[in-house]
């Protein structure tokens, strides 16, 4: 049996990390065999490009250099963490994935999504996800949840202005509308329970569904 | 006036560091405005990518990591270095370019030169160098010219196999069949001197075709 690949996208600050903790939790309760993973990173090597990427000493770089390091890294994650572990029948729940490269690189930082997708399709040899909720939430809710909560200090893109925000959420929307049966939008703006109940009834029927 | 970009090319030990050397004296002594510059790195977020590459404890990366990663320095390379000093009408001296991803990743990793070519479009968007010099010598000879000279300890391509060593040679070869017309093929194997006024004069032509 191969497993199952779903991954978890929406702006900064939209409220990915503790939907997919729920998730993840309440799928090993019901005996599934689950990983989490998370872009950029997720390997060993992947999770070095990873310091590179977020250093906010690099501000500066290039928009075609920070998609290739994320294509990079991405690479790295599929052939050590993700594939292993769909060839093993594993739910691989991963926090970002190429979505992330086509908004954040593709569009708002204006390469075009079109290139970045065709650059990332040597990097991934077309894995795309089974199934991928994109939670959405305003920009500026999202960067005031990033301010509000501040888990330490903000990487190299969370420091980005507002402008870059706003475009990373129209961007989203975009690629949604690219892969409109594969990606799910959920409502990232309702009470924390709601959004994680929503999040949590699409994987689930999604599961069923690939059993029946 | 545009500057003109001239690469140098060649195995491991194929002694490129110090015909590049005795180059930039001589067309700076003649009043030329060169930069010499290196790949992988060559600007400060290049060097940062260049040291996730070669450093040893990355052995077991992907190829395919491998050559993005490349491939994301050359983009730093090129943005930051390069097109600001031809711009400025400068002639830049480069120790490997593009050329080394082919025969290195392309070939010799075996993932396929026109593959690591088209991706290498993305990042280069079609920036070839005006002059190549290929550096030929046997890669045993090469290899015994690392060991004996060593500067310090080998980087993670350094310590590759005999194997590996003899693909990198052939791929140059295959490399310079590609484009014939860019790449002119200097015997390494001849003394040190008569290697560096063989590549002098391969330079000092084309310059002075330039301006004819």
């Amino acid at each position: 049996m191969k497993g199952l690949f779903i991954t978890f996208e929406g702006n900064d600050g939209s409220g990915k990390s503790s939907v997919i903790e729920t998730i993840k939790k309440e799928l090993i309760d019901r005996g599934y065999d689950v990983i989490y993973s998370r872009e950029p990173g997720g390997s060993r090597i992947a999770e070095k490009i990873r310091d590179v990427i977020l250093d906010v000493n690099n501000v500066g770089m290039d928009p075609k250099t920070e998609s290739l390091l994320y294509a990079a890294s991405r690479r790295e994650h599929i052939v050590k963490t993700i594939l292993p572990a769909l060839n093993e029948g594993k739910i691989v729940l991963c926090d970002r994935y190429l979505d992330s490269s086509l908004a954040y690189q593709g569009f708002a930082r204006g390469i075009g999504m079109d290139k970045v997708y065709d650059m990332n399709l040597y990097a991934t040899e077309s894995l795309l996800p089974d199934l991928t909720l994109l939670i959405c939430v305003s920009p500026e809710i999202g960067m005031n949840r990033i301010k509000q909560n501040q888990r330490g200090s903000l990487d190299r893109l969370e420091i980005e202005k507002m402008d870059f925000h706003k475009k990373v959420y129209n961007g989203y929307l975009e690629v949604q509308k690219k892969f409109p049966n594969r990606i799910v939008i959920v409502n990232g703006e309702a009470s924390k329970e709601q959004v994680k109940k929503e999040a949590l009834d699409i994987v689930i029927n999604f599961i069923y569904k690939q059993v029946q």
